[in-house]
């Protein structure tokens, strides 16, 4: 199965600059955080606080970068995530972060990311109800 | 003497709240550093790079930060700024930063702003024709 | 009424540097915080786990920070603070850091912290029993 | 080859914490960051300092980070990393992260590092002399 794609555009602030004058790497991740927060509301319509609401929290498993290009100070880019696989408990999501200026790709990846409960901290498997606001 | 105030908009990032479910206090001055980049290019028409390019930097020698209300999660906020007081050798910037969904207040406070040579890393009595940049 | 001081040492992170090469305004304040939580534990005999499980919390209501000389990459530091002054509903904190090899004078300042009630969010007066905790 | 591993102790500061209580994602990736600074000082006899001095840098190209068991506040931990394999203009450094208090693991993974010439940002074959700082 082919899932949606969906896209975020943010800015670099100031303070994700390094001493290297470049994005530092593990704001990328946070990127990538924000970019599926923004899409879980918009293009899922299942809004992290409904998901939290029902005692149910994603945490990531494992995280695999690749750095291409570094962005700058005050650079527009584009996150564009999708799912990639769901999985019993939970999901591949992979990601790529473009330059809005040039068009460049930046860094590329993939985040496992598990459902847990928030009351017992275990991994979940999936309802079925919450599988389909993913399955578009 | 009066001078302009410029408003920037701009959107809590996950990454921005704290154990707290809050944006963590040290987040707000960052915002307001991120408003002033963006102000300086679009408002002043004199962009950090150009600034840098001078050899000439600012530092901050002294910060004043009023909390009122916390913003949360996918909060979007309006960070208003503007010159104070221009000093022989900096300037003062108050700011204001106010909920998009409430209008409410959520801080204030004032950066004392020193300009800086990057040569000798001191400070520089502000050109006449860079003060002409900020006296709108 | 004089309060005792005390001291942390702690050590630059690289993920503090930030473009300017120093570290970032809005990381001392963080500083500042981490020795408090450290202080709470060794020094009062009230680590924040246990004020947390009373259902209160510090929140910070103002702060000013004065900043007289950078720390760079991999400087070890050292974060006095005290209070100096208990106000009902709260009170304030002063600190200096200093750098551990010049034992030169990095910055200093204040926060005021309001203690509220968990529950309601509301600034609450501080009991006798905490009150006795930071008398020292 | 085998690589000599090396281990840093370090603590989690109140700022790494975020809206779950424990530390956030991306922030082991600053702590292995942070302990191969440390440790490029303290056991290769190489500061990064006097790397820089040779116009040369270090950059990610990838990241792998597997996540276990989260740190939260206040944890002391020690980050173990050594080099895994030399390649011609870079290393694979893998770490593990493990919980003072328990033992237990907490994250482990890879980072691809790339040496640059900081005057061409482009990689370059790493010289013999450097190479045998890191052949320990």
């Amino acid at each position: 199965m082919e899932y949606s794609r969906f896209e975020t555009e943010m800015q670099v602030r100031p303070d994700d600059i390094d001493m290297n004058q470049h994005v530092h790497n593990s704001r990328y991740f946070d990127y990538v955080l924000a970019a599926r927060y923004d899409q879980m509301e918009k293009h899922y319509g299942f809004p992290m606080e409904k998901f939290l609401a029902h005692k149910f929290a994603w945490v990531i498993s494992k995280a695999i970068i690749e750095y291409k290009r570094p962005l700058g100070l005050g650079d527009h880019f584009v996150v564009n995530t999708g799912i990639k696989e769901m999985l019993p408990k939970g999901c591949i999501v992979s990601f790529h972060i473009n330059s809005k200026k040039t068009g460049k790709l930046c860094c590329d990846g993939e985040f496992y990311y598990t459902m847990i409960s928030m009351e017992t901290g275990r991994g979940e498997t999936i309802p079925e109800w919450i599988r389909e606001h993913y399955s578009i």
